[in-house]
């Protein structure tokens, strides 16, 4: 679906224009066209390749989808492609924007997402002086505002993760539900970081040692997204690290506690075991026993029960075992 | 066993030809050579040695198999490794696919694998403007089928790690069984990961600073198979990832559930402990116990018996014992 | 809240100046302003931006804050973040000095840190002949002044390890409260590592291969907090190794001493299970039990379970379970 | 002890000559001179650093022994050291190969091993067209020949391996002799890893960009020597992963199925604590005890005792406690 | 403390001179002075810094002291900092040897350790044709003592960890006391692995691509230290592994060996709890149990509780539960 399609000369609006007179503003002097399509048809699609002279590997790539976040070179024009992650309930859904920059043109194509870059070509028409760098800066807001929105999702992420401490070391929660709710967070923090992590080494190459024509301009801008991503990816790391450290600690505490609650329960059961036994021997039908017939033999017997058990209990109480 | 044995011209082919043929063939303009050997005897391969005079060294590798991926130069030569792992029932079949390209021929032998390509041989025919570039564009497109073929199977170990993950958190499962088939599933994928990973490095060589004369048409083409293989091996590492972590947390949950078993069981066991205990102090045989005479002591002993195992039942209950 | 605003010339005071008045001094020869800010306003930023003209992502990074530490060239500008890191109570709190450097003027932006940087002043004024070299002397004092407070906390954090590890053999302690103390050391010991590892990076570009204008004099320097940030690094590495190793093996004794427990108690349990079953046999109402006759029955009864018990403690303790 | 020493020419063997005139031998036309020492003493070793003014650091390193394996230039001269690994019972032998190797001679130094090199020798006299190249050739085919007996070694490696696995998951097997078996396996792996990574390293410099004068003609005869180590080293990474996994799937598996055991002997404990405590309260002795005067009061008992028993077996079938 | 100054011209001694005096020699052609401090005070310190120009920067290092190993440039000088580790009871004394060499002298400042470099000065004077190499080869041979000082120190630690290993197979040692001791092994390996890392850092620069002119003639000899350190690092990093295996090995041994303890004394328990239900059984008061008046009524009894038990001993047996 084409949701929009506009030249611009000079950092200045020209105007919406059909998709069918493009060829008309690309030979304009300092003029370039920026179209932006959304899931489009494969016809769609290979009418922007004809038009703006695609390389077939990079429209095969934005295709099919599902590509690693990269930057590639094709002659003079980059192609990039960037996940978007957008929350879907409990779990991601992963769109993707894959964006074609020629020197007289860009092309933004999104697929299965469902907020568009529409502040950024606003943005882009507020800042004329900016946009006169042509399609190298539309490039790099759009990449911008993609990774812009990492950030929230991250901090959620990193929220999340803080609550789920507290249960841990609070210790009344279930540590069952602890784990399980360690491993999903795992799973969507790895979403995340597949979609930093490739994106920070494409973009390496942008404001690196050799930067490509079409970002001449813009490197210093460039190297501002690459910082983002650096930071991005370091909080990411430092999640990942922390899910592992908290999966085992919460693993270690409540092994200490069903340690304690059994050797506590081991310990109750002998304070019991011992009073059964003397019953038991007192219980016995022998003939002779003389204890049985003492006046206060029952009330002895117990008292030993009790001066046995008691003595146990501060032993244990010591000992830390009750 | 010789396949097929054909010559191309500018991107057409002349015809099959016969082996002993070939020669008149080499020093044609334009023209090159495509033959395709499957589980070749010695004597096959050493007579191919001899047409195309391939470097000893090469042979030999091609000859004895189980070689590490890897795409090596031989002066204006060069010789492809690939594994082609094929499903074998629950285990995975290796075979190799060995690709010698030199600028007048290429040669691919095909080892202990029941799936050709002779795909890649129509879908070159079809596209001439392609074929035209000679032999390095057939060595992408071998390299690009077999690397097309790893997407299924690692696709099917995905699904198997999500379907033992399903099994850890339903509990409802044979948590031996859950740790068997992660470590047949981590087995498995290592087999593709030693197909991806030395590829990806034999790849950039290709693709990356100073190109192959045979390949200075086709470097994006490559770069595009770099794409693949790298898509393939963060799969591959993320799997693997997945199955450390679903190992311990599977182990973990198990330990926890056990342990919950064991203390519900020394719980209830101390409720049991408490009554015999009692009951064994008014089976003793003393001639002076009071309590024996009463006329409610049976009913008051069973209901004493009943309080205090009410009361220890509700404290277990509250801290969690029960 | 501007702190000092001050011109020198030739490593001398000439002696604290109006902020309007700035521009008269930016063109001076062997002239530069030094100027000081704390948790400034945007419009207090805004006015330095004009009159420095400094480059608006660097602007915007220390309006915003919350970034990973780093050193940037904006042109012959320099532009450096760092960690102001600061004990608060059991935690820490991160400030931020932003610095920006051109060879006329050097702007420090101190945010969200209790601890000013006046006696870094200090120094650069008693040393005339160093601060001559300009403002990538001061930055370079700057940097060396924050790197220096690094040092006392890593030491404390070390220190807290120390009497952790004390715990941990001692065995007397709380093992709960150890795995606690040691997960919030791990986090605040991160936060040091966020500090130190990214600025070593960036300092890597200012003493190395290329080194820009504004440190040409003083790579020497620049060299030094560099060594200064990999001993730290390397201190920041060992603890956390430690802290994985001490929350492991702290488990281990644990388990260990518990396991203990549980067998002394279940071996116990053995030894008065032998007489209660014994005396259980005695007990029974069988009209032919000669034994029940004999004249030492009781006393042979106890004998034997007596023996027995004496039997299996003996054994029992060769065996290291009691 | 001196083995052999002979003179080549234009790849053909001059024949075996005295060492005392070696020095003949080193001036004539494309001749060089070849010699193997074993276990060589002190006096020996010295003799040949004067006849061919070796480096007195590279002889101290063939004479102390204990070297990593290398390949090392010293100006015109190359001088490697290999790993020898031979088994011997259960552990492995360690020996050395030493190779000095100059424009006109080669000095091979094997110490605590015992396999020689003869069929070395023996496979370069074969191939005088190889021989031809000289000492770098020699050097090639020592390196090749110690290299390729890393390989039965390592698949023997693989396949005690292989048979530990079958006994964990067999589960009929001693898991104390598993661990011991994997632990022991680990430290024999870590003898052939110390052999195969080193070398890998060094081999890279004579094959790499910058290829020392001496192995000009035979770069593509080490690479191929490169490419066994990185598979030789692949398999051991491969193995020593693999060991890790094991050793905590064995112990995690143990801890399942002892955890089964002790769950079951709970809950057959529990099975019978039932009985015990009912028939204790029958065995009290108080004097109003009604049911102890019914006519079937005892089967009555018996009865209940069942039903319970048989109520708890079903219940703790049904919850996998049995 | 001065211990010696003493001045040397083409590799021979000219005697030992009054410090005084050295600056009369650092004027002579192929002359350089040799000065030996240990624990030098900060006035003996600065008078050095003046007679050789030493930077300010490093003379704060060797005053300062607790460097990590480093060797550094200073324009036509060298500065060095290496660890001196030295055995002290149970634990490592860790002092420093620091040296500044230029073209004209050598200082070397030894701090916080016992052992001097003596033998140093008297190897160096017995080789006049490497000394005649100046302060380069003698700031070789002062690291090459240092380092071979680590041998024995890593012998004894792997020494150690062996006689370790022996007790947790044997198992019949003191599982704590086996973490406990693997806990302070790896504290003192990491002080050897902090002395050796960063120094072979350090010399990688003075061996390799880019050479100080102070070490032009001796690069050979500082390949040969660097090779020793990596050696070194290899065996350090060997042991770490080791150590960490080992104690998780242990751990799991213990575990087992606790588990089979647990499992033998529930099943022994559940042995006696048969019997004694049984007994209880017979120990019920009700008046009409038929067997209570059997002849054999006893014998019987006891026979089935034989028979059980039996029964229940040889399945637990075949079980392993016993």
């Amino acid at each position: 679906m084409l949701i929009s399609c506009a030249a611009y000369q000079d950092g200045k609006k020209l105007g919406d224009i059909d998709a069918g007179r493009i060829a008309d503003y690309l030979g304009l002097p300092g003029c370039f066209v920026w179209v932006a399509l959304h899931d489009p048809t494969a016809a769609e699609l290979g009418d922007m390749q004809r038009r703006f002279s695609l390389h077939p590997l990079a429209v095969e790539d934005a295709q099919t989808g599902h590509q690693r976040p990269k930057i590639e070179e094709y002659g003079d024009m980059l192609f990039a492609v960037l996940h978007l992650v957008e929350p879907a309930g409990e779990d991601f859904n992963v769109g993707e924007l894959a964006v074609f920059a020629g020197p007289r043109f860009l092309l933004s194509v999104r697929s299965r997402a469902e907020k568009g870059f529409q502040e950024v070509r606003a943005r882009c028409e507020r800042e004329p002086e900016m946009l006169r760098q042509g399609s190298g800066y539309v490039l790099y807001a759009l990449i911008d505002a993609a990774v812009d929105r990492y950030f929230p999702i991250l901090d959620k992420l990193e929220d999340e993760l803080e609550s789920i401490e507290g249960l841990i070391f609070a210790a009344t929660g279930v540590p069952r539900g602890n784990i399980e709710a360690l491993y999903a967070l795992k799973q969507r923090l790895m979403i995340m970081k597949h979609a930093v992590a490739p994106l920070l080494e494409g973009i390496s190459n942008v404001s690196g040692a050799r930067v490509p024509a079409l970002c001449v301009g813009t490197t210093l801008y460039f190297r501002d997204v690459y910082d983002h991503l650096q930071r991005l990816n370091q909080t990411a790391d430092s999640i990942r690290d922390t899910i592992a450290t908290a999966i085992s600690v919460n693993l270690s505490l409540v092994t200490l506690q069903e340690n304690e609650t059994m050797k506590r329960l081991a310990a109750y059961a002998a304070l019991l075991a011992v009073p059964t036994m003397i019953a038991g021997i007192y219980g016995m039908n022998f003939e002779h026993m003389p204890e049985l017939k003492w006046r206060y033999g029952y009330v002895l017997s117990l008292a030993v029960m009790a001066a046995i058990d008691f003595y146990l209990f501060s032993r244990f109480k010591r000992s830390h075992w009750l």
